[in-house]
């Protein structure tokens, strides 16, 4: 009947398997070192997607035909945010000691949920890394997960709570509760999702407007929570942006943390790519106020180079934190000794049981380059942008159309049909592989969005990007031919 | 200015960190080939615990001492659900192709949050072969996710707006709304906590009583929607369970279909380990029932041995799922050239934005490995179960607690405390590393609970737990001296 020796999915010859997986490693070695050799992006040739038209296979296969296909049809068709020349959406470009340590992770294959083990510890030992880079106190509680969309909607939940009191988890939100929340215009989706998922509704979002520097304006933030309250609503929420995702502007942190203060009212920023701007020394000061956050949400696989995907909650009041998600049930009984011991445990802090280990990569990416390394990718990230501001002022032809606070900029080629001239533009220079930018919508018009995230971006990119957009829009626009 | 040169992340000197790569893979592929010569599981001394009490590391490390930290006061720390000897809660073994896949993901560095990119096309694969595994229609929908509770959480908002209409997203929940969903009393805690997140909160969920086979007792589900429909309730949602946490019953997932479709419910079914039982010959039968669901939630990372984490969402509906979760901002713009290609992209249908490429390692592990061997795994975990059922049925000194459907196996040393013995033992075998169970409460009784779903575990292992566990019952109730 017990066929056991035949059940295991180690493999029958571990020389061989050894070899391959070490083949494995060195073509994933060599993509990353010579990445600048490649094209960023290319489109998708039907053959290629032919290939993942199969059906669910029954037979056992060849690892090293499975590598094969990985290596012929998956890499090269990859959105190449590892790229120097990738510019499109806030994507962090991963680095090649957080391949070995996911390599590790993997390997090790442990749960975060909780229980007694190391792994939980190391990520407690990120929590203190963290809460040391935002000043916050040793009673604040945090936790990874996938990403700043889930870190916000964390952020919600617990401020549901402090609005309405442990009750709501049983009871659900009361009739006529008339919460209110608060955030720019220019905030992430994730924000609104959050509150459409925690069940209070998007219309109680109130979108503040932006000042000139499209930040939320301050004046109509305090107008907005004044009406409300007049109204009678319950303003619980201000979800304040530490860099915006269209272009970068971080929101004044310590006006909000005043209001947010005087009101009574939790404080969350979105940090998604921006909070760790902390990490460098000459953009920590324009996020003062962030150490004020009631809880912060960010991502350590945008600006931190982390692979994906390893996201980041912290929360100043650790209490409420936890009573908002800790549950009593047999089978998660804690024990003082023992596998089930180490309580609290990551679960009790958010809605995952089943956690890959996010912490390791992102332990031995600060481990090895230290903080003051990765402070100098962003701050480089930064200076580029400017170098790219310059370049398109410098250019007759170009016109900026925000202004650069940290690592984005939004500009357009000038014409008589700027919007389909410019989505033109970006279509060509994603396809010519030389460089990717994405697009947004800047005041109503269609702006090439160059986000500089990775840390393998160089001033040759930058020009290369200039170069190439000052070219196409010439041919698009028929001033030469091609 | 710009220091671009000496921003990268990537090693100055590829040579050596290629050899310490290599370094790394030998050593975990040492770990994995050896695993059985480990405990299980030992308590962590208090030295290797200080080793992750330093504060942020500012300056750059060594990657070979990170690495040593890893072997020394990581690797021999962790919860043991890799070892053959592992039997505490539900979690698989992962697998050396996972982990390998893992590593060229990492280096990848895939954001699967949408774009036209093959990883997005791998994920939809995945979704093809578990819309096949479980006679779905091709219109259904699915994505990856970390684990079941975030499974869960994405079929109950599907399910809402099926009760309530997309305006919930917007509106919130309408007062008076009076949702009320169902689920046994055996039902995972992360449905609750899935209605507690809605808004709609845990009070709205009626807990089913069991038959004696532990299943959800289908009268009382009956009884308890009428007396809620007289009461003036909106029964909205069956949460079914395909393998409960304590014991591994399987609700009659027939007979709730029907009083679904008859009372126009959301049927979902919560196959956190068990539903991927479709993928063995002798299990797929008794899951008859679980094609008919609107919604199934399972991981990956359970019986089907994919390194964590790589839970699933699956959904009938997908026009509704796809309504639940999509969103029209600018720089989520879709096009039909480029790199914005593609759409729908999976961010369109989960509340992630940030995603890592979950699908290659299950891609690399089904095409490696293939369904059936993989079943084979299934069938022989449940085999050993009844191997270890009988076992305690032969000794005169241990009684069962529960009856074993799938893998899972609840039993106790007969004592005249028994609470307080077996949970002695259960911390002295886990203490002993030789194998680790975990334990629950099964009619109030205190249980030793063996769940066998690692692919490594064999009869010596089954044996090994019924020898300790008479070794240390006779211990602790002095029948010996040691």
């Amino acid at each position: 009947m017990l066929k056991t020796s035949e059940a295991s999915l180690d493999p029958e010859n571990w020389q061989d398997f050894r070899q391959q997986g070490h083949r494995m490693l060195d073509d994933m070695l060599d993509y990353i070192e010579n990445l600048r050799e490649r094209p960023v992006w290319q489109p998708i040739p039907p053959a290629a997607r032919a290939v993942f038209a199969a059906p669910l296979p029954k037979q056992s296969g060849d690892l090293r035909e499975a590598h094969q296909t990985f290596m012929q049809d998956v890499l090269p068709y990859a959105i190449g945010n590892s790229h120097p020349g990738f510019m499109g959406w806030v994507h962090g470009g991963g680095n090649p000691v957080g391949m070995l340590a996911e390599m590790l992770s993997a390997g090790l294959n442990a749960n975060l949920g909780g229980r007694e083990q190391i792994p939980v510890e190391v990520e407690r030992q990120l929590l203190r890394w963290v809460r040391e880079l935002f000043d916050f106190p040793e009673t604040a509680t945090g936790l990874f997960v996938t990403g700043t969309s889930m870190a916000n909607l964390i952020s919600v939940l617990v401020a549901r709570t402090a609005a309405q009191g442990c009750e709501v988890r049983e009871q659900g939100l009361p009739d006529g509760h008339r919460l209110t929340a608060y955030t720019s215009v220019s905030a992430h989706v994730s924000v609104a999702q959050a509150l459409d998922m925690a069940g209070i509704g998007t219309n109680a979002l109130r979108k503040i407007s932006l000042n000139v520097q499209f930040q939320m304006d301050v004046a109509d933030l305090e107008r907005k929570i004044a009406e409300d309250k007049v109204a009678g609503m319950t303003p619980f929420m201000i979800a304040a942006t530490a860099g915006t995702v269209d272009v970068g502007a971080i929101d004044p942190l310590q006006a909000i943390a005043d209001i947010a203060k005087r009101e009574g009212i939790w404080f969350h920023v979105d940090g998604a790519f921006g909070a760790l701007g902390m990490l460098a020394g000459d953009i920590a000061p324009r996020l003062s106020g962030i150490e004020r956050a009631d809880s912060i949400a960010f991502d350590f696989h945008k600006w931190g180079q982390v692979p994906y995907d390893a996201g980041f909650v912290l929360v100043r009041d650790g209490e409420l934190h936890h009573n908002t998600f800790a549950s009593p049930v047999a089978y998660l009984k804690r024990e003082t000794r023992g596998m089930a011991a180490g309580s609290p445990w990551p679960c009790d802090f958010g809605p995952d049981l089943s956690r890959s280990f996010r912490a390791l990569k992102t332990w031995f990416t600060l481990q090895v380059y230290g903080s003051e390394k990765l402070g100098s990718v962003i701050s480089n990230t930064c200076a580029l942008a400017q170098y790219l501001r310059q370049r398109v002022e410098d250019s007759h032809e170009l016109e900026l159309l925000a202004p650069v606070a940290l690592n984005i900029v939004c500009f357009r080629y000038r014409s008589e049909e700027p919007d389909r001239v410019n989505a033109d533009i970006v279509i060509a220079l994603q396809e010519s592989g030389i460089v990717a930018p994405s697009s947004t919508t800047i005041n109503g018009h269609f702006a090439i969005r160059a986000a500089i995230v990775n840390h393998r971006t160089e001033i040759r990119d930058i020009d290369a990007l200039i170069e190439a957009t000052l070219l196409f829009g010439d041919k698009i626009t028929n001033k030469i031919n091609m």
